[in-house]
């Protein structure tokens, strides 16, 4: 699961990054973090994977709020939320990729907050090329406010406003929405329908929870095919349910084409109960030529 | 697949690490490189997965060989390797562990390369804790040279000792090896048997083979309930076939208990058609008290 956010007044001496554990920039509302990408976060293509871009990510927002000091007192909220037992959940995900990196480069990785509506919390992210400083990708992610008692979506109380606002950007989301509204798929309308997916251990949390990222795995699982031709381009993913490891899922798709005859597909990942897990849209562009060079004839032979 | 190792001469320039990437330490030798441990390879337990712990073995081994200069010429061999189409493949590898770290911990590994006997090569690595120095765990792994036209091992030419052996060390494995032949495995021996495993896209790697640290996940499916109580102290693979995107395998455990009462496994991967893929076998010690702390009680709460 995505992790929740708190925030607590800035300290100067968070200014430096003597571990590349990141550093907050920008007035003190902008994290900066560095990744040099490790040879077990290539795939099949040579470059990244989405998964682990989502995986910087996620790290990037657990670093930013463990920096800004938070991580002390339980599930990441304020101390108001605390009081409350109020916590952050992610409903959404948009992410575009211009070009995914390779082994050996690094990735400056900046995330910020905004508020969302009245009552929620937006997090954006910006992935540059460490070198170039060409964009890489760019993500939005949006977050409400759960109960924990209750397990039902809450307002976000004024004294929980005061906490906070001061910590959020004034600034438009650095993904346009898509507004299209996900459609629900089935059997009859999928192209390709994948049943029998099973969490592997290593794809629980600490909760025993299914890990958001892990959701993705199973959404191309059942797209494979285009995995072979073609690279995804943008993702957008709700979250409507958790996972648990003794679920099992299917995974349905339906694909189309967009303006300039490139896939677009939609996603839904559902419990055998018919219950939605997640759905998702993807957009994907013709694979380019493989830009892992001469490194990508390295780990290839053996066993 | 692990990746094969290359042999150049030390360059002094190599004994920085201005990126974070590892260097050249020990006269040469030995290859050293930290690892910041990210909040995505931690589990349920809130420690780091063995194949966190594989991962950064294997990122190791190549950052040793692209630092010592091999990277340019393909598959890792030396330039007599490579004129007699020679690679080298992992054919066994032993790891135990006495601690598992934890998200925001530092790792330090260490490894370094030796002769096994004549026609072979074995690779150590010795895995610490970046502050304490404390010892978390000890691998090594034995690798044999194989001829990629005819798909068969080979000796070691002579040519190629020449060039490869001013980079071993001469020491004793950090692994005592455990000499116990691992038993062939069937549905009848077996207590636990899961049927049906496939590949995910992710776990390929750039040849469309499973990547070595993948096995791991499909020999602990077999034995899921062991990791609710028990926390893993020692694993041996030996590898025995490639694993392809198409491949369904059958993951087999045989349990017993050794002098302790603690568990003890015996796992086999294979083929539908019957063919091995990976023998191997595990050690276990009841779990210790989470380690995790206060850090533990956040990213479990969510969607």
């Amino acid at each position: 699961q995505w992790t929740l956010l708190d925030w607590k007044p800035r300290r100067s001496d968070m200014l430096v990054d003597p571990f590349g554990l990141g550093k907050i920039v920008q007035d003190g509302l902008v994290f900066q973090q560095n990744f040099s990408i490790r040879s077990y976060e290539i795939g099949v293509d040579g470059t990244t994977s989405i998964e682990s871009f989502m995986n910087h990510l996620q790290e990037t927002a657990l670093n930013h709020a463990k920096t800004v000091g938070l991580l002390g007192d339980g599930f990441g909220s304020t101390e108001a939320m605390s009081k409350r037992n109020l916590i952050w959940v992610v409903a959404r995900m948009q992410i575009l990729v211009n070009r995914y990196p390779t082994w050996g480069d690094t990735v400056q990785v900046d995330t910020w907050v905004a508020a969302n509506g009245k009552n929620g919390m937006r997090r954006d992210w910006l992935v540059r090329d460490g070198n170039s400083g060409e964009t890489l990708a760019r993500a939005s992610s949006k977050w409400v406010m759960m109960n924990t008692s209750t397990r039902k979506l809450s307002k976000m109380p004024d004294d929980v406003r005061v906490e906070i606002e001061p910590y959020f950007m004034d600034c438009a989301p650095i993904v346009e929405e898509d507004g299209r509204k996900l459609p629900k798929l089935d059997e009859s309308t999928s192209d390709y329908v994948r049943n029998g997916l099973t969490p592997r251990w290593n794809d629980l949390d600490l909760n025993q929870h299914v890990n958001n990222v892990k959701y993705i795995g199973w959404i191309l699982e059942s797209s494979i095919s285009m995995l072979e031709n073609h690279e995804l381009a943008g993702i957008t993913l709700e979250y409507r349910k958790e996972c648990r490891k003794d679920n099992v899922l299917q995974s349905l798709t339906a694909v189309s084409k967009d303006a300039k005859g490139w896939p677009e597909c939609v996603h839904l990942l559902r419990l055998d109960s018919g219950a939605e897990v997640v759905r998702g849209s993807t957009m994907w562009r013709p694979k380019r030529i493989n830009n892992f060079g001469s490194v990508g004839r390295i780990p290839t032979d053996g066993m």
